[in-house]
């Protein structure tokens, strides 16, 4: 490392207060989610074989990248709906990523990956690269990816050691969306919830990797669903930078965010998958409605959607463009 | 569902038996532990490229895979050291998986997933497959797969799930084999550490999804490294099956592991990466002896001292075949 290099917390932070829109748009595809017609027209090729639907993803994923890239500052696929599909559903995954990042996004790969030590720095190429004897090759295009906790430092390493080296950053989970998030993370330890020492080792890792807007590189995942927890840690962790899912479709508003934003309307980003990129689900007869529309057709529809949606959560969040 | 499953943890058990060999091989290449003269036959067609390092990947595995099918039950790639090269690299994960299988071993996948609960369904496609609007794909091919518990019961559900239609398992986090593994998982509640805790609800996950030898498809990942621990969970949870990594090169020997087996000399599969597949480092002078070997030379050293090594690992573990 020869010398400190620009953070993209920063441009995150910079991105969010121009559009005025700190919303972060998930790209978690499902079939159900993909207008009949483009499915049928993949479909038509090959029938209903991973490789068609990663190409009606991809499809999708285009059209909604598109339609919001001058909306949001960045998007969040979910590598598991990928995953899902198998080593074809992962290289569609790291198209979308590649095409996000073309259009000026920000890409938070959300991978949840977390290892001992020497496996972690394998991990760690999501954000550094793969080094083969000498060669570098930029095999992922990811800015952030999330990273899960549960083997303590020497795990979580490996990442800090990448955002130190290429300036991108990690979001830790802290304290998840889900219901059953409690069972471990709410584990009281001497007066206070697991979630809370996590938060702190958080704190610790990311200590040095601080940009010039006063938060750090190594942020951390706080769902939406836990408005108080949001509070609690914004007041005790100044400059940790909250990745916020959950909102929407798992029952959170607008109310139960601001607890996460600081005086300034900045430090955290606000994940919405479905309430976006399925809002055209929810036009013109939701799903039934599009079955008879033109592949084109179908693709407006979701793009006019989209947008609009990635608008409406920009109100709703109550941010402004500065 | 209609009826219950044949379990694969009993396939596991009955072959770990008739094979007196509870090793698991893990298959995690480096471009270092593939000899010279085989990466270099790769890098001629296209350079060092992630494409040229994934068929070198490959063609060391399926050496490793001949040379220990008959010798241990099951193999454990583990996926960070493939994404470590991109999709690419996950492709050759898949690869290795599916040449395991069609060479009689079980297949653990290692690639530590947790997430929310409708995400970890899509995971969950390790063990079930894909299902694409009807048309059922194997879109992976693991008989088990590692699982974080951070976040709770409910993403977990959908592994246990697929244990119960499928018959597969998950070996679930409980205590890791890295120093730092204390960090969270020794914190103290109400006088006992976290892994206790952990240990507790995978025992109750798993309760249901036990086979004919009395071990259940819901497994416990603990590190060789904590022979203490081992001991005592194994007394505490007699259904609890352990996967150990940590023997050989992280540093436990053959003592250590001896506390995790059952007094039949069942209830752990122990793994061994470094140890077996990069035997060969270690012979007629090391990875520098090895470099002006032909391809077939290289392989052939590959291939016996990896086979040496898997049974000498079977004698230091000291079981019988049955």
């Amino acid at each position: 490392m020869t010398e400190k290099p620009a953070y993209i917390i920063d441009r995150l932070i910079d991105r969010a207060d121009t559009l005025g829109n700190p919303t972060v748009v998930g790209l978690d595809p499902t079939a159900a989610l993909v207008p009949l017609p483009v499915r049928e027209h993949y479909y038509n090729d090959t029938g209903r074989t991973p490789e068609a639907l990663c190409a009606a993803f991809l499809r999708y994923n285009k059209t909604i990248i598109d339609a919001v890239a001058d909306v949001v500052p960045a998007v969040k696929p979910q590598i598991a709906m990928y995953e899902y599909l198998g080593p074809e559903g992962v290289a569609a995954y790291a198209a979308t990523c590649e095409y996000a990042a073309s259009k000026g996004l920000l890409v938070i790969g959300d991978v949840k990956r977390g290892d001992i030590s020497s496996t972690a720095a394998a991990y760690a190429s999501h954000l550094a690269g793969a080094d083969i004897e000498g060669e570098h090759h930029d095999v992922w295009r990811e800015d952030f990816i999330t990273v899960n906790p549960y083997l303590g430092s020497d795990g979580i390493r490996p990442f800090t050691d990448a955002c130190a080296e290429t300036g991108k950053g990690i979001f830790v989970l802290v304290k998840t969306s889900n219901p059953s998030s409690g069972e471990l993370q709410d584990i009281v330890i001497d007066g206070e919830p697991l979630y809370m020492r996590v938060a702190r080792l958080v704190s610790e890792w990311g200590a040095a990797l601080t940009g010039e807007r006063g938060y750090s590189s190594v942020g951390a995942v706080v769902g939406a669903t836990h408005r108080d927890v949001g509070a609690k840690l914004r007041a005790a962790f100044p400059q940790m930078f909250f990745l916020v899912p959950g909102y929407g479709a798992q029952g959170a508003g607008a109310e139960d965010v601001r607890a996460f934003f600081d005086a300034d309307g900045r430090g955290c980003i606000v994940n919405s998958s479905r309430g976006i990129i399925g809002a055209w689900t929810k036009m013109k007869g939701g799903s039934d409605g599009a079955k008879n529309l033109s592949v084109s057709e179908a693709l407006t529809l979701v793009s006019e959607s989209a947008r609009d949606a990635a608008l409406r959560m920009k109100n709703e969040l109550g941010c402004h463009e500065r």
